[in-house]
């Protein structure tokens, strides 16, 4: 078995049509590589991200907040409905191996603080980068080719 | 899209060799009908619905009560490291459309009480079916048709 | 210091008059042996053990499901508004020196499968002490005396 | 009944003495005050907190990550063994009418997300106040005089 790397995208649900389009194209370069997408399931990054990573037959997990599985954006293969609303965002960063943070909101703020407190890394893209120690991505694939090798590295 | 349902296998992880057999067979039967199997990820009655869902190529999801991916069972696709403990249990209720209990375990029955409050189906493989209102089956095969024939029912 | 035990009382919102009296009565007793009742918070069982407990100057928290505070019951000193819905039912349990169950509910039920899981010792009271491995009390008394013992029995 | 106002206080567990005096003074005020002090029950700007409001009479509550009630600093009342390890962090922010935030730290930049998602005002006794909206105070006496302030103000 080749071992699949979890990414985690973290972002706002409300976006600009700039941070869509990176969403998706991160989305893209972690479906390429194989990777799978993990989030939180619903529009906005998540939705943009999950759709990105669709376009290359990727693999995509949404954690919940809710009960309802349609509450899922269409390009969610497994959605888990942990029925947890804001607090799961603590399952995606355990979740995942890396996390990825698309822009800034208070959501994403907290799963930064959480990430950072579990010391799993955190690649930011124009989000909280100066503010926090994020590892700064200057565009989508430099951000998905950071988050690959700091996996690669807590590996050895 | 064809909706795939998501089918809960709840069991114990230590079992005897008798419920291993049951617990492959149901998991073969919803691999063969495309059915998602949603479990906790572990040993016994876990494991070995696991391994049967993907001996016919099906797709399996584990919501793990660790921080630790590697606690999965080597059948498990995507792993969800909660870090919830027990609790992760009603993450599993919640997911899932309908439950398959298989045999008796305390774990178990504090499931089937979190589905039977939720109003989620549940259907007993020589599990507490006496004591409580499960919906009975005989075999791994019945156990599977019951379970599509309660997701049908429900969405009509 | 003085410690004080926790008590877990546990049961359903809907009841009768006379379960209802057995609640009060099992709450009366916790509060004049100075223990601190730990419940869900809610009414019926909940609700009739916290005015026992109050009515002779003990303490009573409640572990509510939900967001709101006004949700608790009057007679709830300590609210903790957890929005984890049923899953709350957990907290009780792990919060808890010994629990006591006052009749059949499915909430109950779970809560009952999850102390067992985790070796907590669950008095019953007109519960599923017949179907499960609860202590069976006779009376309100006989439940917090055996809650007491239990307690005790565990420190040595 | 005189309503109680539930006061959360965030902060790291290892700290300096000048941070342990300020968040010493802020749980002095809060318990002279008659406020309810939430915070994680253990060490750190939490002891600090809870002795303050200890050495004045007050009531204060740990909600604790883990599951053995001997974690709790010696000046918790009511220790609430949640089991949710860092995830707690919610139910802190969901018990709390506001918070005050008592320097930096993650976990406590990741309940100052959270609660600033939930729209919970939170007040900043040197912690993130010029990274992230929260009210300034400049000494404990004037954060909790502007914690009971945001509180009336909500209510009317």
């Amino acid at each position: 078995m080749t071992i699949r790397p979890y990414i985690g995208i973290i972002g706002a649900s409300t976006i600009s049509e700039d941070i869509e389009q990176l969403a998706f194209a991160v989305g893209e370069e972690i479906g390429m590589r194989n990777g799978i997408l993990i989030c939180g399931g619903l529009g906005g990054v998540m939705e943009a991200a999950c759709r990105g990573a669709k376009s290359v037959g990727g693999t995509t997990v949404g954690i919940l907040p809710g009960f309802r599985r349609e509450e899922a954006n269409p390009y969610v293969d497994i959605a888990i409905t942990t029925g947890l609303l804001e607090m799961r965002n603590l399952i995606i960063v355990r979740t995942s191996d890396v996390l990825i943070a698309i822009a800034k909101g208070y959501g994403t703020l907290s799963e930064i603080g959480f990430a950072l407190k579990l010391e799993k890394p955190v690649v930011g893209l124009k989000s909280f980068d100066d503010e926090l120690p994020l590892i700064k991505a200057k565009s989508p694939k430099e951000a998905v080719i950071k988050a690959w090798e700091l996996i690669e590295n807590k590996d050895t």
